[in-house]
């Protein structure tokens, strides 16, 4: 069980001697995180939240999955940013194969969209979870306020009561004014914890149990994270090594990172950490631009391009050691495509010479390349690696000078939409 | 109809005399594709193919898909890259509600996603068509070699003969020879359109049209493109602006162009823009890199980076004007949300105006940003922007200096997974 660090291919890209430099700065970030002595430090709940969360929180939010399951055909998670990647990124991950099917609304404001939501909502019998801390932000609002007037047409009394639950926060909002006048059930998310750091508070726990997923196993995972990644033997933890990397290859000018995979079911986790990382360090005319590939897929579309264009992008591979999936390739009497030498030969076996063949071509071609492995494709593993890459950009966004806790410029276009709909 | 370019973004960053100062490359760059007198000139079929599709094989194919509509209820379709990417795309892109799912293989080597494709291969009634110029690219060749063995478990002779369709080389290449010995019913696709210039070709058009797309209305598209886009007037013609506009932006240092949009629906429109545009121009050390968003989403992720990061990105939305799909705002008596101010409106109003504040605000934070919008989300305009894309990054590449149709990159990974797995 674990995550492991393999940096092979930054040869000649990275030195020891340049990571043993970055050692001061990234012990000062460490304890900045941990005594809560630098920017942002209102926004630092999630560093030791995984060992807080109460077993009996984790308990009742089973019994509550169990509950919804039972009378429920679908769930309808409402939520943007923090309050729908997260949530989404751990089910693709886990294969989509949940107790009960999730489909998304409110992080869009696409017409389409929605107008199948609400023919989900007419059809099945649903549940829907609405997560907001302020319940004023304008996509899941006016997705809450469509999908809200299709409950009340289809359900009321206590069958409505129990089949809308709102995450938000304790005491202020609009969304906690609406759960108190409506008598929705209702969780709370704690101030101190950022949207993009959220997924292990209740903004992730809710809908996951609701889907079925062991989130037992999931906050272990992140519990797993806290005690190995608080580590200060920087050489000896490789969440702070990968803090470590990607500010060495920044200042020589590899300013894309490329998160990449051979298996789909990664391709959400790349989108978290997109937000993870674009909105913790993407400010003041700095940060690392992150983007995402899966793998051979794109190799076949951006593999020109990482193989042999502008030389700015360094590489990061997702690889799952253990597939549960047997499928063997099997034998041809002919042999037409010249591919009986693999014959016999699991698939993900192949997927795997292609990862070796791919991390050497483009080192070759001039892209340093770390690999970040999984043992497994669980629970466990997901919550464990979302600890990992937020104590990351924890250590990364200090040691490059940035406040990695705020996002002051998703405020410009807000303000200016607002304006143009005429909010006050 | 048809489609349109707004600059108004580009102010300060772009100016009329840099564009005008193209002109002269740009006519050159105009002069080589349609005389074939630039490199790469053997792969320009697809300069002039849309007029010289003949009518009769477009009504062959919708003859074919009512056929295949009749006796299946779900398509399997294998490839990569060019035979796989232009298909989504137009699929997701129309809504994805054709007569018939299609589900994608061998563009991945996922052991997961192969054993979902084996379970409805096993549980439907399918049609499996199978893209490959050579016929042993190793994805689609193991995917075939998998599901035929699987459609050979179930169906056989005339039965089974009449599920599986190739589209491949006229004469040479493995799966030609396939089609051959099986008696599989096959499609020739030319010599002379590269794999990501090759959606107007049966690549396309054969699995478009088992799916129920109107492929009639497609070509059409393509047609208006290629006339619309041969005006040599360069001022006049939006296409060869937009080369223009990414030269200008790239020379001065916008080395990442952001593909955006708020329509979820162009998802897949972007993913094969960036194969054309990254396997086009990223060589030689050269080359735009290219990367998508959808919106309002990724606000909430990518947003902050986009606002307040490296100013080295410049952004092309991709707009949609008329919506089939109402979907009003409903008023609430308490306003709890203070969202009244739009209560009646539509949706897609709503999505507009954030577009607007979006743009706004991107180019205020130093991001110049283009739009290019559709009239509809119809099979015309999809043929004709993809047109549009093709023409320009011909354009585009000459201007840059780089033989924009070949891909001398992608071999390097080959061959070293080639030796991985002892292939000959």
């Amino acid at each position: 069980m674990g995550i492991f660090l393999n940096t092979d291919y930054l040869k000649g890209f990275v030195s020891e001697s340049e990571i043993k430099a970055l050692v001061p700065a990234i012990e000062g970030a460490h304890k900045d995180l941990h005594e809560k002595t630098g920017a942002g430090n209102d926004f630092l709940g999630w560093v030791t939240l995984p060992s807080q969360i109460p077993d009996a929180l984790v308990a009742e939010l089973m019994a509550l999955g169990k509950e919804v399951q039972s009378h429920s055909e679908a769930i309808i998670s409402i939520g943007i940013g923090g309050s729908y990647l997260g949530i989404r990124s751990t089910l693709e991950f886990l294969g989509g194969d949940q107790k009960i099917p999730v489909y998304y609304a409110g992080h869009n404001m696409s017409a389409i969209d929605m107008g199948r939501i609400i023919k989900i909502v007419e059809n099945k019998r649903v549940t829907v979870v609405v997560i907001s801390k302020s319940g004023v932000t304008t996509e899941p609002a006016l997705a809450f306020r469509i999908v809200d007037a299709a409950m009340k047409r289809k359900y009321s009394g206590e069958e409505l009561k129990k089949r809308v639950i709102c995450v938000t926060d304790e005491k202020k909002g609009a969304l906690r004014q609406i759960a108190q006048s409506q008598e929705y059930r209702s969780y709370v998310i704690p101030d101190d914890v950022g949207g993009r750091f959220s997924v292990q508070t209740t903004v992730g726990l809710v809908p996951l149990a609701l889907a079925g997923v062991d989130i037992k196993a999931f906050v272990d995972g992140f519990r797993t994270g806290e005690k190995e990644y608080a580590n200060t033997n920087v050489l000896n933890n490789p969440c702070y090594q990968y803090a470590a990397i990607r500010n060495v290859l920044y200042k020589k000018g590899k300013t894309i990172e490329m998160m990449a995979s051979f298996y789909p079911n990664v391709q959400y986790v790349t989108e978290w950490w997109k937000q993870l990382y674009g909105e913790s360090e993407g400010k003041g005319g700095q940060g690392i631009f992150p983007a995402s590939t899966i793998l051979s897929t794109d190799l076949h579309s951006m593999g020109q391009l990482m193989q042999d264009g502008m030389r700015n992008i360094f590489e990061t591979f997702l690889m799952i050691d253990t597939i549960d999936q047997s499928m063997v390739i099997p034998s041809q009497p002919e042999d037409t495509d010249k591919f009986n030498c693999v014959a016999g030969k699991e698939l993900d076996w192949v997927n795997k010479q292609a990862y070796k063949a791919t991390a050497d071509a483009h080192f070759e071609g001039g892209v340093p390349n770390l690999c970040i492995t999984l043992d497994k494709a669980d629970a466990f593993h997901i919550g464990q690696l979302y600890y990992f890459f937020e104590k990351a950009v924890g250590i990364s966004g200090y040691v490059l000078g940035v406040n990695p806790f705020d996002q002051p410029g998703v405020e410009a276009y807000k303000k200016k939409m607002f304006a143009l709909l005429g909010k006050k």
